[in-house]
């Protein structure tokens, strides 16, 4: 299944190392005015670049295939397609005889067999999360005035997050990294009681994004050492807004209208240039191995505008 | 949306003070040994009656209504029910004047209107996760030998959680806690790559239990402090196992045939006996309130055989 | 998959012979004025006990478990039931081994193994549209004032129904009917381009009722025979009215605001007294067969009621 | 919802006028020899070009984006495009303000409003039915050996094809046709008893066909007429092959192992050369239109493929 929502249903498509990867979008309300420049904004902030990111950069160049006519959505499938244009298929290979720890080599072809693409990640590959961005940009035109931001709160433990980047670019190594994400002017009553609660839709849709391992709504963690009278939020006036945000703007699984805050846990990037040991498959033996390849040193610094697309999508499909 | 699963698919319904309670189960296999007594070890799991927990103890006898013949399941949908006995509704009112702190009063009312039923908390009613043991208890038989055992971890911050309960009683005050998880004989490659990776099935249905606010996969939060090399889950042989499980036995959204493991944390009940401030929409000011009736000072204890529940339920579902 | 509709969400459940069968509306709004009486009328249309009826007279009651309160629907999930109080088990045995001619007994069998519940039919048996008769008086609450009708055209080849019927029972035989339905005061716009047409709606919701074998929309088959000049509807007027109505009152897959007509097609009854030879699993040959118990001879005198139910919950799932 | 199925998802999308039609489909197993050869033969029988089909020709060349390596499925989603190349918009004017009887023109804008793509009937447009017939050459490799085979039985209530469809150009309208389909080497048990019987799932999908507007399983509508001990299939032997074949190989829902056998009316083509009335919305009355363009006299020649795919797809959702 690589389709998420109920209502306005957004599925992800493509290879790392294929023709094109893309989004189709079902649902969509008519007469939203679309194109390629819209995208374009939030497309940029998920790709790489700077200190700490793949020096593969892709032209991610977004191109829409269908639901727009003269400007403006029409009620029909969207598809947005982008070309692969900068791939080195050669970098990889050997994926199978000795996995990569802690990457999707095992887990792929336990799942998929030998007909899965090993292509740089294939279907696995942070790559297809072009089409979550995409589809978020999508989500946020939608949802508006509803605004949401998310942004690296810190890596590897500092909030020095330069600094950190570049001493593990330095070392070989990776780093994880801290994001949260506030969405204000939420209205009050979205979300269910129970299996669609938001926080159950937002961490369904988060954890699709590859490297996230843990997330939080409100106080989260810290609130399992709090007692009732320091956590609950005291509602101080009739649109409901509390004097604190323990809740993270969700009760009972229902938005009620504070700001929805949450933070994720991305884990450091498994490709590191620094040799490693994993199993050897042909020798049955445990043996070294070194990772070839471009990557990104620290991946939570282009996680945020992820994670606005995974929330932004959450919320258009409870609005539309 | 009161559904969950594509295949092994659960549905929950009732209200706290209703006349009955239930779950229906669509998508179960034929031939599953089932009777009453196979349900009640976990129900009981999940009662009431301890320390921390409320005085209100159901009889939460399970009754089988249809997809069972001659001890069997039929691949018919299974409905069970349990009727409510112990209902006291007159402890509950003016909910919607001054709704309580952290509550879902106010939530509830902005979602369903003057509609809700109001009392015990209605359809919001932690009372309606009997129906997720019950589905959990069945599933628990889908998936063996694969096993999942969740324990209270800690309370309040404390290890203690006998002695710390205690305290937050003696002050009428409540608690947090932190659940965690454990899946064991996980086979390898369940789960897909991104909107139905593992994480994101087993988040949106753990979610559904109120009160969790926060999950977190293997290391976690944690990761996000870790560099790569100490991150990375080394295989040590051809079955796939790794020498730590940093990844919580998920890599790629998809399960790599170690434990998967989680933790959650579970906010302080939000009713406690001392008095708070809320809105009080008639006087239209802030006023002081004092919440009576029956609540768990730690509903954190409750949650573990919930917890297993969500998770039975997600692999089953991946299994069927 | 025992469940229809992708807001308003009805799961039907039970077995002829079980405790109880019911069904569950998932997404069924909050407000609806809704008691036991209100289903009573369409409960009464269903039920048997004129001539060609099957003498097996339930008391059909229903018991509304959840979702109401105060008299109106709160949002929350509605489950009601009708207990099982008419049963004689004893009339069925050996289906397996010689199985009934047209019957389900194969395919059961086929399908669920040797835990099928063969009571009666167990899950396959019509007595389950009970749930699905419920489900549609609430759809009516609904969609008012959009009005739906439906009623038998001829049984037998023959519009004198009551002289028909009496012949084949007297025969010991069975014969099919015709069942024409039609919805007043349809909006403009329900349905989709393709794969949520209101055709493939209603058809999909209507070949749920057991022994419906056809369907046609508007001139159906009739209009294979015809040229465009002859099937065309001029459209008359800014409403969208047309001269005729061949359309059947959707074009596109849309309703078009004319009247929603189509006609189905209701097979004779499997079960007759008359004698007829089937394969005899035991003996490995073909071998004579009585069905005992308790059969109508014309089950279609039972199905309009049933088919408004389907029809409206399609459209009730069209307008929530 | 573009979106067909539970397991095998087939999701279309594009516009008869836009740069690129095309399908995507999710949940295809890994492993299946695929290339755009594969898929030539199906398209290019539902293809224009014989006497009674529309002057515009497409290459109608498909083009496979993702989820193939090495020529075999991975399992990922597959998308498969096809560029339009011989549109000639300028043929299509003034839909609004005199729309075309029995054309979705006033319901495309009822639904969709003024966004809607008026352009050669938009995404309403027959053409989107080349994804349908994509997905269906692939579903084909998957229920092999299980076959299925359509064919046009009559056109205009005749069984000479080619002189009635002559006879309609020449006089510059146009006729439906019935096409009738039959499925082989069908397991035994597939389908569901109630809401996913066989029926629904295959009608729904046949009438996401534009034009199908009647469909009937085995005896059909003659089954009306019929008595149980005439329509009543024997089963003859241990496989359930049974000497007649009215149920159309389908009983309770389930197929039964027999053929599955269903017939479609095809409504005549709603474009036709001769001079129409129709209610002209700029001047408040009924007025003269001609309709100008390319168009098919018998779009029933056409469908025998698509329908092919229709069950192709609901039987390979029943099957992987």
């Amino acid at each position: 299944m690589n389709t998420f929502g109920r209502k306005f249903r957004v599925s992800i498509f493509g290879e790392s190392h294929g023709v094109q990867i893309g989004v189709m979008i079902d649902g969509c309300p008519a007469g939203i005015a679309l194109s390629e420049d819209d995208l374009r904004s939030d497309i940029s902030r998920r790709r790489a670049g700077g200190v700490g990111t793949t020096p593969r950069i892709e032209a991610d160049e977004p191109h829409i295939v269908s639901g727009v006519y003269e400007g403006k959505t029409t009620g029909a499938p969207l598809v947005i397609l982008c070309s692969n244009t900068n791939t080195k298929s050669g970098d990889y290979s050997n994926l199978w005889t000795h996995p990569r720890p802690s990457h999707a080599d095992f887990t792929g072809k336990a799942k998929f067999g030998a007909h899965n693409d090993p292509r740089g990640g294939g279907h696995f590959s942070g790559r297809i999360t072009w089409g979550m961005v995409v589809a978020g940009a999508i989500a946020k035109k939608i949802i508006a005035p509803l605004h949401i931001s998310a942004k690296v709160d810190e890596v590897g433990g500092s909030t020095n997050i330069r600094e950190t980047v570049e001493k593990a670019v330095a070392e070989k190594n990776s780093i994880g990294g801290i994001v949260s994400c506030r969405c204000t002017k939420v209205p009050v009553g979205l979300g269910e009681p129970f299996f669609d609660s938001i926080e159950s839709l937002i961490s369904h849709a988060v954890f699709a994004i590859p490297a996230v391992k843990a997330i939080e709504f409100g106080a989260g963690f810290a609130a399992a050492a709090m007692t009732g009278s320091e956590h609950n939020d005291m509602i101080t006036n009739a649109k409901g807004e509390t004097a604190t945000n323990n809740a993270g703007g969700i009760v009972g699984g229902i938005s009620n209208g504070n700001d929805i805050y949450f933070r994720v846990a991305v884990k450091p990037t498994a490709s590191i240039a620094l040799e490693q040991n994993t199993y050897n498959f042909e020798k049955q033996e445990i043996a070294p191995l070194v990772i070839e390849g471009r990557h990104d040193a620290c991946i939570a610094l282009r996680v945020p505008v992820i994670v606005e697309a995974a929330a932004a999508i959450v919320l258009a499909d409870c609005l539309v």
